[in-house]
């Protein structure tokens, strides 16, 4: 969820550049039930209107994926190029923003003005089209911020790594480079997109039944490396799942994806044989809705997969989606389908690996390294090669503030944290909202009411139900039976007047709870009190 | 967790005995709270008057954990090595079970015979001591179950592979070999625990501060490898975590363990220069509660890790721990500590890769493979690997019973399932129970509570409590103001003698939260009713 800011100016009254706007992705573990995860932008909407402008360096979901939800705090133009502006534009209007704030700019050398910054767009190769770097310059220097990258001079699909532009841009310095950190631990150089087709032409051509090939949607060069392959295997494309198809028509009409093989429709593709074909679908991840876990589930909109045939996952499983990868392998294998997965023959990073770090460094030549993307051990790891190669690097963490123009001093710990879009509403991570979410599922939830008259005697008994929760095997009214008798027992023991205070009835009846559930079922249960006071007419 | 049964005889009248007793560990993905997971034994427990015996093959967790849980339900002797029957047995005393069941064998060619069968335990190296095949001689022929198992000629502690062995075993025909699949995707060769010292020595004699190692606390090879490369890199041992000493403890009293390095109490530690110390840590995979974890985050019983200390991690990460074992990773690069992770130079792995497969099959020739541990697409490679190596060899799934005596036929098809231990209660996987705490953990909870009279009329209103909810931030008495009032108008609109159903009641109310939640905060709760019926006295 990358969010960088950038200010110029005197204190207090900097004027402010934000570059991308990005979500991350909630899991069980940390985030049960939430939509998306960004970053909280409380410290720049507090100065928004000192914020001149929002620069998207590309269209992945982790750089752009909270502009609409986010404009409504930030409201400043929207700068990017066309591509991202087409998706941009899209997320505008699904949250009800105007996507006439999205402005389309072109590559370096133009550039646009906003405050003191001025601003361009240096095309840079990386797994989407029209990634770009930015060159910002300010009075007191010029500052070259990476975005995600590789060094790729043959991408297939957009413009190649250019490195006597990156000398050129250099060549009056560069008092900051701020650079992608991702595969910083990764020691072979990096290769290229084009190293591709011929391996996977072969796999298409050698595969028997029919082929179904899946990556990032976004990624449109491999979308046509692996559509030309199956085209050279004698194979016919069929694209199913939403995002790919959008993604291919947004590259088509942007002008960026040009020469894509023909595509056919999913419902002409039922006479083609079953070797002649060649799916793309969503769902590299193991997204459970996507084409691919449907695929292996069973069918996908008329489309089943059979013994003999072959999946290919081109792609890497992001750490953290092993589990959901690997249930679509198994479901596969249980069909006879043959599943390709981790070889680096069919798939390449769209991140510069360490070597090409250094390329990078070495054509910027820049006075100061500040590693972005990636976790405090990639930012560190990025610190000590840059160092190892002679360079002065800082690591700025999450909310750190460093004054480049002051020796890369650490001038401001901002508070930032998360914020979760759940269901329709932005909650702060650390509200206790999903922290609730999870106790309920770790724990289980006792639900207890009570009725209490105004004599602070308890009408009725009370109910007590727990959900989510073993039953208690020997009780002859099971669990609910022992904590309404033990919550019932507790609260008549009870000293006068305490049912008179809402607080003390909640805290007897929680220790009620805990102590039957504890021993009859091991468990500590979340307990919530509903008191319902009669009062008399 | 694994879990085989072997049977013979006249059907519906076999006798059969039990090989490992295992669990899995549970995820927040798919059973968040609970304790274990571990195979339901009910086929088996339904015939338990004819389960001769249990065989624990060695004594990690996914093979023996869910002994003394299911002991209850197997009753039946337990034969083990010494290493194996310490584990056992404690594990039997735990669980409040007799530890005198568990009965010690030694090696082939002893054996046991319990009823058809004669089972002889053979030394086969992994990655804990005693770990081993099994021979099954039935009067139909002879099984070869593997256990878990890698070929290393120099294990470093414990009993070499032994291919001679194997070939005497194998000289009068194997029926069916039974092998482990874990490793079957990797291509390469093994590579022996003794391939490990010079590395490893080096490393900590190069390293400038303290080192702190982690790995499995059962591999006490690898402990002893890394304690004996801390010593001859001139450092001083201590041990952190009880898991890893009792292991230690455990490996000693049963002779396996030998030569052990002398360690160093921690409390003894403190007067020893840092760049003298090598720690051994529990929880190479990111438990949150082990020290590693803990060091991690601060201390651990006083231990602090700095700049420039290093943490190793002699492990792999299991699928699924990534990103617990990458928290730590950057907790430590916070502290400057410099972690090295997922380096081949510094582990091996405990099972036979794809050449070690067929070696061993080459060892049995036998007649039949039936592939185990993994997944289904293990399993299916290994058939596809066996097959290709012109052997005969099938599937055999979770319940899935196969006649080895019959052309490997499948024989029946079983209901097998999960058990969750939750709490203290064993509980079916599918009994709904952590499928509601799934449904809490992403929907939230909506909590109603209502007073009836013997007039079907409400009284004093409606009581509705969100949890786990975001508020409703334009509404004046917020999400629960909302519920109630849509809740007590639902009701009061329903029709005469609707409120006399428990039923109706329910569902009117959950259509007014849903409705009231969908278009508040955009979301479904689960939603409990509570509903008090006043009876006139």
């Amino acid at each position: 969820m990358n969010m960088y800011l950038y200010g110029y100016g005197p204190k207090n009254n900097e004027k402010f550049i934000l570059v991308d706007v990005g979500v991350a992705f909630p899991d069980m573990e940390s985030s049960p039930g939430v939509d998306l995860i960004m970053a909280d932008p409380t410290y720049i909407t507090d100065r928004a209107d000192r914020l001149e402008g929002i620069f998207i360096t590309h269209a992945h979901e982790d750089h752009i994926g909270a502009l609409g939800h986010l404009f409504p705090r930030l409201q400043a133009p929207i700068y990017c190029r066309a591509f991202t502006a087409a998706i941009a534009r899209n997320k505008m209007e699904r949250a009800g923003q105007d996507p006439e704030m999205v402005r389309e700019i072109g590559v370096w050398p133009e550039t646009v003005e906003v405050g003191p910054f001025e601003v361009g767009f240096v095309p840079i190769s990386h797994s989407i089209p029209e990634a770009s770097a930015l060159v910002i310059d300010t009075p007191a220097g010029r500052i070259f911020h990476s975005g995600d990258f590789k060094i790729d001079t043959d991408p297939v699909v957009g413009e190649a790594f250019d490195a006597k532009l990156m000398q050129e841009i250099a060549a009056d310095g560069i008092m900051a480079f701020v650079c992608d950190s991702t595969n910083v631990f990764s020691p072979e150089p990096g290769r290229s997109e084009s190293s591709l087709p011929p391996a996977i032409t072969q796999m298409m051509r050698e595969a028997t039944g029919m082929v179904v090939a899946t990556t990032f949607g976004s990624n449109v060069a491999r979308l046509k490396t692996l559509a030309q392959a199956a085209v050279d295997a004698g194979r016919s494309v069929v694209v199913v799942g939403r995002a790919m198809s959008t993604m291919i028509n947004t590259g088509q009409s942007t002008g960026v994806l040009t020469d894509f093989p023909p595509i056919v429709d999913l419902e002409d593709s039922k006479d083609i044989p079953r070797d002649q074909l060649m799916v793309l679908a969503t769902g590299s991840q193991g997204e459970r809705r996507a084409a691919s876990a449907q695929l292996a589930q069973g069918k996908y909109r008329g489309l089943e997969m059979k013994d003999g045939d072959t999946f290919l996952f081109s792609s890497k499983t992001i750490p953290g989606n092993e589990i959901g990868v690997g249930r679509i392998h198994n479901m596969f294998a249980q069909k006879g389908v043959n599943v390709v997965s981790g070889d680096d023959r069919y798939h390449v990073s769209g991140h510069a690996n360490r070597p090409d770090l250094l390329e990078l460094q070495r054509l910027l030549n820049p006075d100061l390294v500040i590693p972005m993307h990636g976790e405090y051990r990639h930012l560190r790891e990025h610190v000590i090669l840059s160092e190892g190669n002679g360079r002065k690097a800082v690591i700025a963490s999450n909310g750190v503030m460093i004054d480049i123009t002051n020796d890369a001093k650490i001038v401001e710990n901002i508070d930032t944290g998360r914020l979760y879009l759940d269901g329709t509403v932005l909650i702060g991570a650390l509200d206790g909202i999903v922290r609730q979410r999870l106790q309920f599922a770790m724990r289980g939830h006792v639900v207890v009411s009570l009725m209490i008259d105004d004599d602070q005697g308890l009408i009725d008994g009370v109910w007590a139900e727990g959900h989510g929760l073993p039953d208690a095997r020997n009780a002859k009214n099971g669990l609910d039976g022992l904590l309404e008798e033990a919550i019932e027992n507790d609260l008549r023991k009870a000293k006068r007047g305490a049912l008179s205070d809402d607080e003390a009835v909640e805290m007897i009846v929680s220790r009620a709870s805990n102590r039957v559930c504890k021993t009859a079922i091991g468990k500590k249960p979340v307990c919530t009190v509903l008191i319902n006071r009669m009062v008399a007419e």
